[in-house]
């Protein structure tokens, strides 16, 4: 359907436990031609949806079911929020036709060495690579447009590659040395308990995970090599950090900031949640909090030849489930902003 | 006007630089009937909005001006979000004829002696008292519609007020021997910086405040002699929480859960934002941190003569800007719930 | 062996890689009379302690251990830091005439029944309980001195203890309808993996929890009995709380501030560790943290029959492992202090 | 006097009322061959010392005085803890022959233009400059022994000295393009009040700051230019944290992770409190909290030809107090560890 049509396109939700699938939920139950009619989650059928996420009681929504239960003649839309390599094992099982916005790695990688390699197990649906669309709205809406599963990107490589492949393509900084230090929010390590996330080990203290084995450095050189023909050579530094939501990528560059800048305003000029900054003002993950914006700053080195490109996004919401819905936007040409200007919640 | 009309309700805040400034900035911008267009700031005035907040700064607003800038002509309602005894000086400059909710203090107590005592300081606004309607919604929604002077409450206070007037004013417990545990997050102490909410000294603890000496003791004790004939005693005991958001209120009751259940669960059936839990099941700030709701749960003590109940709600938001907001509707023949909708932001 | 003799007390922990583990090593490492040989960790088994508790890396310390591994010749002193139920297994096999510090629940209530009604299991080394003494150092002082088996306190026992019985036990207070309020940080979980305690549940936000089933209410009933023959009544609020440690207690009373605080300082004016504050001073957690103190404070309500007494401690400290080692101290008649008088790290 | 000698060294602090000053404090309090016996502080003289830090009621301690009530026949060492800009103007006051540590920034950088430039006021003390050590401990332990001004570093540049300093002096990696990456909690901004460190702007986010700007560029591009006669180019870029304390570097090199690791593993094998954890071990600023630890950290990147090094360090212990501490124990001959030896606080 479109946004003509008198009826609202059919959604459901594969994967609706975890904070994604909650985030997912919250926001469709509130898009003005989005109807949630399914949600699935195995290990909580039968379950009320306020069971799990009390926070969202005052809605009306289907109770949680299972893979099996689900009824495909009634479903224009699927979000799939499973865990990687979960994800894929599922999707296959979805019958043709159907429009899938998966929210995993499983269809981000185009080489399914690559996959393999940073994943570390076998791709058991790659057939489906092939039609997969990387899910980067701003970068790829025409493709994602016309898709018919779009694979959503990691938190971090969405915040990453706002601010960078418009400077790689446009030629402002080589990627050939590039330090993409990234502080992340707990709530993308999901809801599952592990012995790392609990409070008493995440607050009050900053840790560095997965340096030279973050899965994402797999999509982001991907997508460098798309935007230049240089070598590109980068490290990347996570850190885990003590705050719920919000991810913030910070990278030197050796070009001057008016420069770097200028690139970027003009690139985002018409992209309605990529907002940049004025020159010299940094952006926090505090005013992005809850929405599907992300806040790009450009900061001038003391070295005025050298600049510091910042950008901050909400990871579930801009980095994960937001991004999702904007993607659906534009698959059923819906304004990509439906359901996705509210402001964020500061403080 | 009226929702029947086509022209919006004109809105002018006076008080716009603090965190509930900010709320009401932001609620407003989104109500499909209310338009902005002033918002005063003494201090910041000639600044724009997205300056002192940068997370507002994908809305149009207008920059903020001083009160002495203001234009009355072109206003249909002032919200004051001022401190108190500042508050009742703006607002006998006010012209007559203009609705005004005010989120302070000033005139929420009906004997000036009272205010008196409790603020330390004479109120030089008193005769304006007379037509003031204290704000807690569901409570006061007649007098709120007639009104033209509203007296938002206390963000403590709407929290216990929910849960204890309808069981003081059934007869389900006596008002006499009433323990009243709050949890406040610290953005209830506004935006001015002061040493004792400085990140270092409020987080990784809790520390008691103004036990004895709270001034919504006496908003609290002027409604439950409203509510009940009985005599009236209460120890208020407040706690400053290392959270941004969210007050908690547990209160012990001589009565068995059912009961106090079921009358609660009976007064609110109509409330849209009144939302009583299950029995037994206990509700968290957390569950409403970002929204207009308050959860209320009744929990049975060891000893299953008596019970405990519960309420939570966001303090900016239930507990002052959106109340506003939600009386403004009010006022003006809105729906009540108009712009105010927005689910809980979850984790 | 005594603090005159030159050999020091050989130490043996058996439950090595919990929080309350970690700091029982950490105490007992700077501990000048106390030499600890052998930490027992079966999952943790062969591993090293700075494996798992890396900020203690700096220390000479024996690597973990199973309990099938220990020797017993080498041991004047086991401290026990397993779950409940596990605890009373273990210590079942402990060869007689070890002193034993048991930090869980299993010896603390005196009646089996009790214990199985709160529990909900059967006890399998109930013939031991006679021979336990109730850990709370300042109150059994001379038990703990002749005693084999001492159950160290609950952590918020502890904190709601100190303050109440000494005003139960002179008849300052009646018992019958005693509210306790408890903000409890999420440490006194523990550090085992569970999806309530993850930092994206628990920050920025506060929660009730177990109201009417809170296994501390056993042991409180059972020690406030034997320090009056009134009437005890209790309802027992524990609230989650964002931040790692730090239990504090606000009750209020039906009694003038200067009395309790009398009666308070009096009590107290010889115990190293409980600091009542001058009347009308609040406490906080933050001024304890890392200590083995306990502040407590007297604050009159605005009823001024009435009062509020609050107290603080860290619970990892002075409600578990400093508690245990104070106790050590005294069974082996060294100075109660050693050991245990570092400051409180603030902030 | 030495540590043969039978009297203590007689201290005092000036600028007792910051964070630093409670910690300088907390500490000497319990060093074996410090005695304390004048604590200055303008604002507070004539106040008790637990009256502005709760959490050191228990120490015996004198009130605060004002500079002028000093008495200078009665100190071997004086510890200023003043505002930079502040403390040049009292030390020069401080009568000949008194050593002094200074943890400001006045006599950290040896040429004025660069104190200028920086700190944009002139210096009015600049004659003293001559004399001044910079205190990094382990660098400058033989100047420090022989000093009588010691200039304490920055919190920050101590974290990014430690790993850089050998890197460069040794070869192993070039400065021409340094990354410097921190993650600083905001105890580091000290006690005043000022908004962008209130609780609630501060938490549940992350924040660059001062980007190009921050001062301690001045004191890394000092030192790192004593260490290498090459080129020196750096881009410093400071986070703030949502954490009390910490502070984390994070810097990429193009060397592999071996040789790094074996040069600072061996150039700090006789330095007891700077850890270099074993290759590949993350460190965090959760395991040195409350410390006068720095563990570093070395950590292959994908590319193995490169490597990430991270140090962390309690800010206001070894980035400040306990630094200061440590330099005043190697100036009066003592071991350098006395009165510094407490294991970290986790969690």
């Amino acid at each position: 359907m479109s946004k003509n049509n008198k009826n609202p396109v059919l959604v459901s939700i594969i994967g609706g436990s975890g904070y994604t699938g909650a985030e997912l939920i919250r926001l469709i139950s509130k898009h003005s031609y989005f109807q949630l009619n399914q949600v699935v989650a195995n290990r909580n059928a039968g379950k009320k949806i306020k069971d799990i996420f009390p926070h969202l009681r005052h809605l009306k929504l289907p109770d949680f079911i299972s893979f099996e239960q689900m009824n495909f003649d009634n479903v224009d839309l699927i979000f799939c929020a499973l865990p990687h390599s979960k994800s894929q094992e599922i999707i296959v099982k979805i019958p043709k036709g159907k429009k899938i916005i998966d929210l995993s790695a499983d269809f981000r990688l185009e080489r399914i060495e690559e996959y393999e390699r940073w994943y570390g197990s076998k791709h058991i649906a790659y057939s489906l690579q092939e039609e997969a669309v990387y899910g980067l709205t701003e970068i790829y809406k025409e493709e994602i447009k016309n898709g018919s599963l779009i694979a959503c990107t990691g938190c971090n490589s969405a915040a990453t590659l706002y601010p960078v492949l418009p400077l790689l393509s446009k030629g402002v900084i080589k990627g050939d040395n590039l330090t993409i230090n990234i502080g992340a929010g707990v709530s993308g390590a999901g809801r599952d308990a592990k012995q790392n996330i609990i409070h008493a080990e995440v607050s009050e203290g900053i840790k560095p995970y997965n340096i030279g084995k973050h899965r994402h450095i797999a999509e982001l050189e991907q997508e460098f090599k798309k935007a230049t023909d240089n070598k590109i050579g980068i490290t990347f530094i996570p850190h885990l950090l003590p705050q719920n939501r919000g991810v913030l990528v910070s990278i030197p560059l050796a070009s001057p900031a008016s420069i770097v800048h200028k690139t970027l305003k003009n690139f985002y000029k018409n992209a309605p949640f990529i907002i940049v900054l004025p020159i010299e003002e940094i952006p926090a993950t505090q005013h992005v909090r809850g929405s599907n914006f992300c806040h790009i700053g450009v900061v001038s080195d003391h070295n005025k030849d050298r600049s510091v490109v910042i950008s901050v996004l909400d990871n579930l919401i801009k980095g994960s489930a937001g991004q999702a819905i904007q993607n659906a936007n534009i698959m059923f040409d819906f304004d990509e902003t439906s359901g996705l200007l509210e402001s964020p919640i500061f403080p």
